[in-house]
């Protein structure tokens, strides 16, 4: 029942900390969203490297990104991702239709302009989870009508 | 299998965080500790909030304590406190022959300096989790053998 509320409030509690600590006030919101963005990161590798340990190798890049709509998320976030789409060119778009970290703001397009704190560490997340494959990526997330979220991945080729 | 894993990197983050940031520096450790406290309250208060709910009311602080032992620390810590005592006279004492938080800490006594850091979101956590039912507390903890760890709760009457 409530098996993703401590995650869900420390979580709350990590953005309220960055933003009402001294260095951290609204005005540098860019600086902040990059340690979010970071803190997500360094989480997403550790846990993908518990995750992985003793499952078979991934076939491609496709394998992986499903993957982390099942196995990852429904880890740290206790449902899976909705719908997962691909252009086949290293575009990868997962649509979470109740995202668990945007629960706290209300439906509707009034708070929309704060999402994008609530979706930093997500992002990272998922750039930690494909960086500990060796995948590297750009992540960004959008939330237009809250609280679905949509997470675009782009495969970096080296 | 790694259920307890994204609260227990997002609680390493958060601490590294703390410990890091310009203000937090280690002689600040006293600061920190407390900065730690505070927000293990909040989201103790908050989960206790959802997960009383729907329960029946308590009959008695002993039945308080006994649902944080086991639903509150199942639900944050996917474990049961391993034994509770009391003196009958408002003082409580958790044990926890393995507790999560500690897990990234080597066991012995080389780490045992830096215990307390790993431990004051969770006595914030429990203080929370008894003030959202009105009970007034002080809650210390001690890691005498890692990972073991004991938190004694002094209940403060009015």
């Amino acid at each position: 029942m409530a098996d993703e509320a401590p995650f869900q409030l420390l979580h709350s509690e990590l953005i309220h900390y960055i933003y009402q600590s001294e260095h951290g006030a609204d005005t540098d919101n860019a600086r902040n969203i990059t340690k979010l963005e970071a803190m997500g990161f360094r989480v997403g590798q550790g846990l993908m490297e518990r995750l992985t340990k003793d499952t078979a190798r991934f076939k491609d890049e496709l394998d992986v990104m499903k993957f982390i709509c099942k196995d990852f998320w429904t880890c740290v976030f206790k449902k899976q991702i909705d719908n997962l789409r691909t252009n086949h060119q290293g575009i990868y778009v997962l649509q979470d239709n109740k995202f668990r970290l945007l629960g706290s703001l209300s439906a509707g397009k009034q708070y929309l302009e704060h999402a994008p704190k609530f979706l930093a560490f997500s992002c990272g997340l998922v750039r930690g989870a494909l960086c500990s494959l060796g995948v590297r990526s750009i992540v960004t997330a959008e939330a237009a009508v809250m609280p679905a979220c949509k997470f675009q991945v782009m495969i970096q080729k080296s």
